[in-house]
């Protein structure tokens, strides 16, 4: 059986994701197409080949027979609405990041999924599906560390245009840890402080960067992440995990190890859309997969949720300079 | 349009082709197969699901209609018939290695391909498409290190069998370093020598281990590989690029780096089929699209010959003790 | 001309030192022994022979003509009384650390040799003179990595005894990082916090381990240290400099990259008295130097009467949890 | 008790060790000096200090009472007959390499001081002496790695002049290899052969630039040596101890590890004299220690004589591009 994907939002990522679909993964294929300019919508179903419908309404691209299962990659405040009206259709639903642009949201969504019975939404927190955090997670899972007491970790990019400000250091680029790092401890947040060192040069007067975030778990453990977004050098990833018998660190990304000019040296990306590329394949055919199997993977809507909360705490601690709680209400035993 | 493959050979490695034709790849679906065991054939069709048919002959499965193209992975003395066959029914055939057992087989396919006037086989030398190899490639072909010297090489194996002799150290070894480092290099071998370091006590009385094989190139490259297939350590394999402004070293596999027990350390693998197992992948993906586009990708039945001819050189190079030349006939235009 | 040396504390700091100057470094010489054990005193004396006088008094060793240097390597609680007794007599004096048990204590010697309007006081923070360190504090004054903005950084131990309480984290360890961070960035502290991840099970009841100091100095450089002197796998000291255009870490002990066993490894140290056993000559060596040249290295009784207010504050803010202010006289110009 | 040292040859490494002797190691002096141009001498001696006396002839100040060890680092033609000289009048003698210009004069060193009945000479071969190969040797004779089977090694240097000739490549460069891998192996050569690449554009007409030579011990171990002297990106050397169980790599020089314009980097040494400069320390300290214990250090004369005819076998295996033998007299009994 092939899956029917109709596909709202026909941007970059959204046209990546129904390349992906057609031409790379197995078992999905993408019949129907929506954005909110009918021009980028029909390019995107062109360039699919034949049999792609274009909809004027993603409602109604929703609710078309063929369409099995839904890709919102539309512009984040419509996600809310796109991914309550696939619930309420019985369709899956694959939703980028933000799952809603407030915890309110989310918490909808959550409640209406909680209703429905049925895991029918995924949040695409594509890390959870890259290779080094996935061997991370096997060697806490082994105990080959012992247990995990401590993270220390980092977020760089190698620069960020005048529009980035200082919230969306948490809600555009923490968020990512936000999720990995909750699945990768199984556990959640606590508490939250943000502190902030002097200001590199290269930043802009509506940015405090870098900023590091420190954040206490239920089980008691501490993470600091440092979030850098003009470090000039790179797009660079670090998560490493201070275990009691032991550190593992997230592996560098492949590279050469090259002798010139010299230095002795592996190559950092400075292309973030190349860090996590391979992520995407695994994870939207873990989505494929799962709709087969009736078992559908995390990220879950209680996780987006999860990451919203904890987002707008920091966002909070990045104003009040005080520790800050994430205050959750109980898990539903739906997400068990 | 989806290409119908006709499995010939239903053990291990024609399991995991089958497997991936269906399952992960796209574009292709296994349709037919036949082993030299009936029983083995029809658990591997039972296990693919509904149509596949089983053939008692491979030549009935070479023919038949709905096999547009070939997977030879049966025992290798039987590998030359079917391509042959293959050839002969204008059909397209992946054939793992060794496309024949001798060069004067690989020099028959050649023949017959070039008669066919139509590139139909493609060879399963899987480390042309691993991602280290491809940037090392893509590395020299930018100039990053200049013209390339030398090569130093290893192939090292934790361990192996008694029925594992000194031959099949260029055999079944050293040639897949035969087949890389000449795509690699985009040149040719022109002579060979071997010498042999004193023996492993890990070894066994009818295998010299480790050996050391130098190549000189046409361009004028010097080569040495070391072939350690006892080890002990894992298994290993290094490539080092050293040109006229620069080396450049293959990658390592994918390994977090974790401090423990006294050391810092990276993972070194084992298990051999876990370090290019993603080759696969990408060599089957590429067999099936350059189906589609009519442009099949290396590496070609002059390849396999290639492989051979240089082979048969250096086994005579272990019993001579010389520097042994490497006999071409010119390369038939047909494969510029 | 040599310089004589009188050492005060014959146990192992204090033997190893002596040894150093006679038989590791030029310039200087024993000549004078005192220990609060006439046997420890007599023991050394006779091993470093012949012309070495056993003193029962401290302060009549100081003040013995033919010590032109004193070496304060007795029991903490004494330092301070020995250091102005040889500020008195216009002695050098090298004071392993602490200078004093408490910040008045150095207060009362800094005051001392500003009255005494010479340098004369040197305390043995060894790490300014790793050369590690050194390359460190190179590359920043270079501007290799441009600003510094956070420093991150690990003093890790593989475990401590019953003894070891939790405020001894900050007085025997955390001192080093105090010293050597301010001499590396040329700054002073302004605040410090200190956060306790959950416990390692391979701790002890009166010890909270690891912590995590958080310091802010006045430049705003923001500073995490993490102190883990359970952490079994090894003695590790990190320190890695984000600088507004890259980052430099302190470099590994050097070892040979070995492959083994499934592993690519170097060696970490699991014995501290390894990891800076140079730093000890070239700290000695300075020393006798700066007498010759009557220009005294640091880390000068200013260094240490810093480290002692920034150690206090850090232990307020173990036991208070909130963020601490370092509260510091402005510098005597003596000091410049 | 200081020992009194003469040195003939005030050129620059003359002058480094006459400094090194008098500022940094303890145990000796400098009394003497000598060198075919006397204001060289002079100057010397005078920035020695007070009491060095300038000699016209090096016979004359190898016969002066006060000296009581010659150091000859003249040049390379003038060694032997000042080193035969110190043996015929009873003086310790560092001599820097060579030992002699030929085998031949060697020998006749050899004879001399086994004729003398007492261990007189040291070569210069200061590799033995870094902490790098030390570990490495250490590792071995622990057995870490097992019995070694191979050893695959790199000298490279950025660049050399004009006046570098394809023999140098042996006699300059490769001559450290051949005096450190026996003291490694605790082996003799038994043949070698020379191989080359092409030539780097960087190398000119009378330098064939890189080459390989290739070596057997006498144990079997089999040596491939990579000299490569215009290879731009750096001084670099490399060695690798393949053995039984294991490889174990010579370390990398001390470098911080950064992050910088998209590379994660050590640096590579470009200036040789960096490279071993500690080597030096530790080599001349030991010869003082070995005088004053009367059992003097290697290398010893044996070891020149045995580089020389290594060196002459390499040479004459550049030349006919055969595997050459190695041949050596029996080791006199004296130097077990």
């Amino acid at each position: 059986m092939t899956i029917g994907f109709g596909v709202i939002g026909a941007g970059m990522i959204g046209t990546e994701h129904a390349r992906r679909v057609n031409n790379v993964l197995t078992g999905g294929e993408v019949v129907a197409v929506n954005d909110v300019n009918a021009e980028g919508a029909k390019r995107l179903a062109d360039s699919l080949g034949g049999n792609v419908k274009v909809f004027d309404s993603g409602h109604d691209l929703i609710n078309a027979d063929n369409v099995d299962a839904v890709m919102v990659t539309s512009w984040g405040p419509t996600h809310e609405e796109f991914v309550l009206s696939a619930i309420k259709a019985g369709k899956y639903v694959f939703c980028e990041k933000p799952l809603a642009t407030t915890a309110a949201g989310c918490q909808r969504i959550v409640d209406a999924e909680v209703a429905a019975g049925k895991r029918l939404v995924m949040v695409g927190f594509m890390r959870r599906f890259d290779s080094g955090y996935r061997l991370l997670k096997q060697a806490i899972q082994d105990g080959e560390v012992g247990e995990p007491l401590m993270l220390h970790c980092a977020h760089r990019n190698p620069e960020v245009g005048e529009t980035y400000v200082t919230p969306m250091a948490i809600q555009d680029t923490l968020v990512h840890e936000l999720d990995v790092l909750r699945w990768l401890l199984d556990d959640d947040y606590k508490t939250v402080q943000v502190v902030f060192p002097r200001t590199t040069r290269h930043s802009h007067s509506k940015l405090r960067d870098p900023q590091v975030v420190l954040m206490e778990t239920v089980k008691g453990i501490r993470i600091d992440v440092e979030i850098f977004v003009n470090c000039k050098y790179g797009y660079d990833i670090q998560c490493s995990v201070v275990g009691e018998d032991g550190i593992a660190n997230l592996p560098e990304p492949q590279s050469l190890l090259v002798r010139k000019d010299a230095k002795l040296y592996t190559t950092v990306l400075t292309d973030w859309k190349k860090r996590f590329v391979d992520s995407y394949d695994v994870e939207l055919q873990d989505f494929i997969d799962g709709i087969g199997s009736g078992d559908l993977p995390g990220p879950t809507a209680w996780d987006g949720f999860c990451a919203a909360v904890a987002s707008d705490a920091c966002v909070k601690a990045q104003e009040t300079g005080n520790i800050e709680p994430v205050t959750m209400p109980a898990r539903p035993a739906f997400y068990d």
